[in-house]
């Protein structure tokens, strides 16, 4: 148990010492165990955009064993996955890395302006199926937010008694956010700060930019002169923001961009003090090899 | 118990032995058992189109027994019907073959854009009745999708747990999508994926057509190059959208077309390998003889 | 115990001594403690706001334990604040002051005409917290009005139950209220009158204004000369309105405004026999030690 | 909060903020607040002896709320009492000073050489009464020990679940004892342990003698040269044998002794490490003002 | 994951994926890490004979967390204890190494001819603490052995729905066995049936000797030449008891022997097919040095 997991658990100090083993068993885990920086492995990108969208580039993919096998190869901290993503592998990979098993889904047949989440797994499959933690997507600026910040209440609090740990992927979307809004560094910052609130003990939310969507909070960034000039400033920020640096704030940089662009982003959270990043297209939707080459790469900035 | 029983059952790998039991029963049973193949005999019609459209055209159909009759003698893997119908047979016939309770309904007197179904049974019917599963439908593109996968976790989750497997109609039906797109090849892949990621064991798509509904997913088809032109390339397409291959993937035809064209849909379902057939109107609105003499060519099809 | 905490329990008859516990906690802790007066520190501004709109003018204020620590040092009757701000001190600080968990929120990245608020934490949340009571917001003139009551039934009844204090911040808004008549005289008697008639133990109202919202309500105002001429006057009439003065109102200012704006407005509710104030922004806004000075300011003026 | 009573609460690490919060409420309580000592009073005696042997003594004793007003006015940190004594007085002295629920009683109208406890309160009952605690009575010893420490299972883990303390008055008795052996300093260390190992935060045994009780303990006593010969050694004894001084154990002297005797041995329990009293039968067996010159003797040798 | 973990879990085949990940927890800790083999330590006899005699010989260990500390530094594969060490440790050492929660417990302090069992904890207990298995004691052989039987029967199907291992600790003891017969070979292989049809993932007995205990036993043992005059050849006897090695089974010798003669029965008990050691009283009640140092000669003898 290193130092800075141990100043980590410190942080969470009003959950049970079941929760705080999940929380460890995650931050110990893979090639970044023990540094307090963390990558996941999420891969709910089939029910959230379709199968074909998302495994169509990598066929094998399509297969849930892929994922599993991805993740353990690759090091990672914990793979994150749907019900029937975990109910298919389960068995065969139970006890080889910590999993997250994600509770609500969304899909884009009907895609809302609004956008909502449905619940379609519980605490019960959790803990029969050997998860360490739960995790929940939030749409922070959809009208129907306030519905996802009240189911994530009870199911939290009975993941929390059952010593799981709750992982919060906060995304903003909605029809009163413009597009650029949805990554625009005041809302990102609001983001984390909500799902902190909530009671999350990981928080996911995308690379802000230097845009401010919310009038009220340009007046504040520009009186306080808050520095969001550069990636590393805006991730500092972010992190600030879900209670001073005292949460796990870890970070996505959504499909295909060029793999520099993606390795100068991982240096830019390292160094504003963001805590890992969670990788799915960027991992799955390319062979194999490639992949893993991609993930080493990032865990060795991360390590340095 | 057949090497393909046995592979299949082997990706269920987190259910329980129960729920195992159930799942080998229903391969096991019928003119197909130990194939890996399946037809069902579904007759939930007289609740969703009501009940002169579905059983004029033959009138013993009106009586719940007929339809026992029929899958037993027709040597089906199963029978699907709700709450009602089955209640009228499970004790004359119980022992006889694998009974699905159909647990959630939906009828035509209000034919919404958007429709939803409503639970009308539990699992404590389905483990009264003997029945060997719980069948869900759902309607992916409708404003109430997120309802009805929401309601399958709590059920699914107890009909898990006490043994029973869990089989899910996914047919795309709402205001978002055109009435083409929902047949259409991408959101059929789909509206399979979603299934089997909400924890289904068997799962019940119609069959696919070549159109394509959602323009982010035409560019990945495209791009992939992804073969969609035969009903065997659309159906292993789809099958491959089910956890590649991992999950029993069955497919509907739809009211009455010439019983060519559905013979030659089982070869393409066969030969695309699809894991058989839910035939309902085809079978229960003609004559006892022709519909045991249609059954009989398809399941012969699926043998060879 | 002093003859007026004594006097102010007996009035909350039907509680049982679980409760009264409570609220005797709230008003015998800190340097108002047996006045009968207090002064609660409140940070759910953050989750109301936005992080950066919070905490920016005074960076140590993004850390939970900060507001712990300035509450206790400042000698408040309590601190309340949402689930995770509380989860992320409750344990450091157990013992030290009274907690009042703010069971809804309600942020501001889709600001509807008529807001709404979300059940975000539990009663059972409460208990392992060791809070003392458990806080709403209701939005009088919401057309989601009647669902805020209505979720605080069963909450209320529950937390009462077990031994907690009800506190319900009633803070009209909604499209059926002109800006203007958010603070107007009747409107804050009349959300003051409801809060009680919902079962609060302790009510936060704004400081009411001379204006008179409903043309209904300004006949009475006007045929009856009901003194509002000044801000005593004011204050007198909604305590009057809260069963008449048999239930614990305290007064909140908003945002910054000149201290001694601030300090004239307390020596008014002090004068019209308000029970006190809660103040948030004005506190945790500043540094560190203005903020404790300020407060020893409202203090001292209450204890005169 | 002092140095000591934050050490103390960090032995119970597992417990929630709500558990600490009410250990913590007795620590700071009354005239030894902040010491880490405590001096408790407790009144089942009615139940346990009979109301005539425990209150014709001193008559004002059968009125309950004399006891809660010798508990205030002596400065004790805290009050015990069957479900009925303090349903007697909880209202008139809600937040006066904490309360102990006695959950489990007995009685000698059938005075078995085995003796057994009932429950007679719920957690219900100790949170609508607003108690810090639940406290039960072991009878290691008796053939019916094993029935006692299981129904401490179920009431004590809801208990904590609820945010209050557990207290076990751990008093070996039974058919396989002798009576010296009831305080035997072997049979005292091993009840205090038990209590310890069953989850209680604060442990009530009797003063050890020089005995010993147990063939198989009397070798490692000998063996090991246990120091027993003081009344100090053995609370020290004792207090080890209680997780090595990381529970707090409180001890009772029984019946009444001479007051210089009381004295000593409170003497010997402070210079052992012994972190209080409880002083039933000689407090409330005597007259009001004798009762708090002894109570004010006791606390002022434990505060020296 | 090494093949031969892989085999052990591949032997529990209708648990569910998130027992099967704690067992697989358990086997892949500490030095001997998947080898199939471990060794635990155990510390319950505070509870069941008294602390003095437990913990007086190496005084550090009257400390809860001692044996925390102890188990991790010597790498055990886990560590067993009652609901009050475990408390007293938990939160510290979360992450560090599984936990077993020893669920019912007995003492000394009425030593009955006929033990029996108290429950002393909870499922809830045992997710609360972040345990990986809950641990049971049975004494067939005792008149209320039928009771251990039945508690065991809700417990463990409640924590194994909820993804916890069981662990059966099989200690024949009672009126109907004569002092050698509790740890006769006949009477060994019957106790460890017995666990293995009750449920137990492990299985912990005594090693045997080459006494036979039950007439109607002596019969087939001399019939069919069991071998069972080496100790290595009890423990394969032992060992073919529980389901002919298809379940785990490890062995205790007792207190104080020479280390030799403890050295020569773990070797018996490796050659035998033994699935390792649970060593109590041999580690704690020495010297920490030396006991690490036994421990590592034990686990180097098991690695070899």
């Amino acid at each position: 148990m290193t130092e800075r997991v141990r100043e980590i658990l410190s942080w969470y100090e009003s959950d049970n010492p079941g929760t705080l083993s999940k929380l460890a068993s995650i931050l110990n885990h893979g090639k970044l165990g023990g540094t307090g920086r963390m990558v996941i492995l999420p891969v709910d990108q089939g029910f959230e955009h379709g199968p074909a969208r998302s495994f169509a580039p990598n066929p094998p993919a399509y297969d849930p064993r892929y994922h599993f096998e991805l993740a353990i190869a690759a090091g990672c901290n914990a793979y994150a996955a749907p019900l029937g993503f975990l109910e298919a592998g389960a068995r065969t990979y139970a006890g080889q890395l910590p999993l997250i098993l994600k509770v609500n889904d969304h899909d884009v047949l009907n895609d809302e302006k609004d956008p909502n989440q449905a619940l379609t797994s519980t605490v019960d499959d959790a803990l029969r199926l050997g998860c360490g933690a739960v995790g929940f997507t939030i749409y922070p600026g959809s009208e129907h937010r306030l519905e996802m910040y009240q189911e994530i209440r009870d199911f939290a609090e009975e993941a929390k008694r059952n010593g799981l740990a709750v992982v919060i992927w906060s995304y903003p979307r909605g029809s009163s956010l413009s597009k650029k809004g949805e990554t625009a560094i005041d809302v990102c910052g609001y983001a984390a700060h909500i799902a902190a609130q909530l009671g999350a003990h990981i928080i996911k939310v995308k690379l802000p930019t230097r845009e401010i969507e919310q009038e009220e909070a340009r007046k504040i960034y520009e009186k306080e002169k808050i520095p969001i000039g550069t990636l590393a400033e805006r991730v500092r920020h972010v992190v600030q923001c879900a209670f001073g640096g005292r949460r796990i704030v870890i970070f996505s940089g959504g499909p295909a961009e060029t793999d520099e662009t993606l390795l100068q982003e991982v240096r830019g959270i390292r160094e504003g003090g963001g805590f890992g990043s969670i990788i799915g297209r960027n991992s799955f939707q390319r062979r194999r090899g490639d992949a893993l080459k991609l993930l080493d790469e990032i865990m060795t900035i991360y390590r340095s």
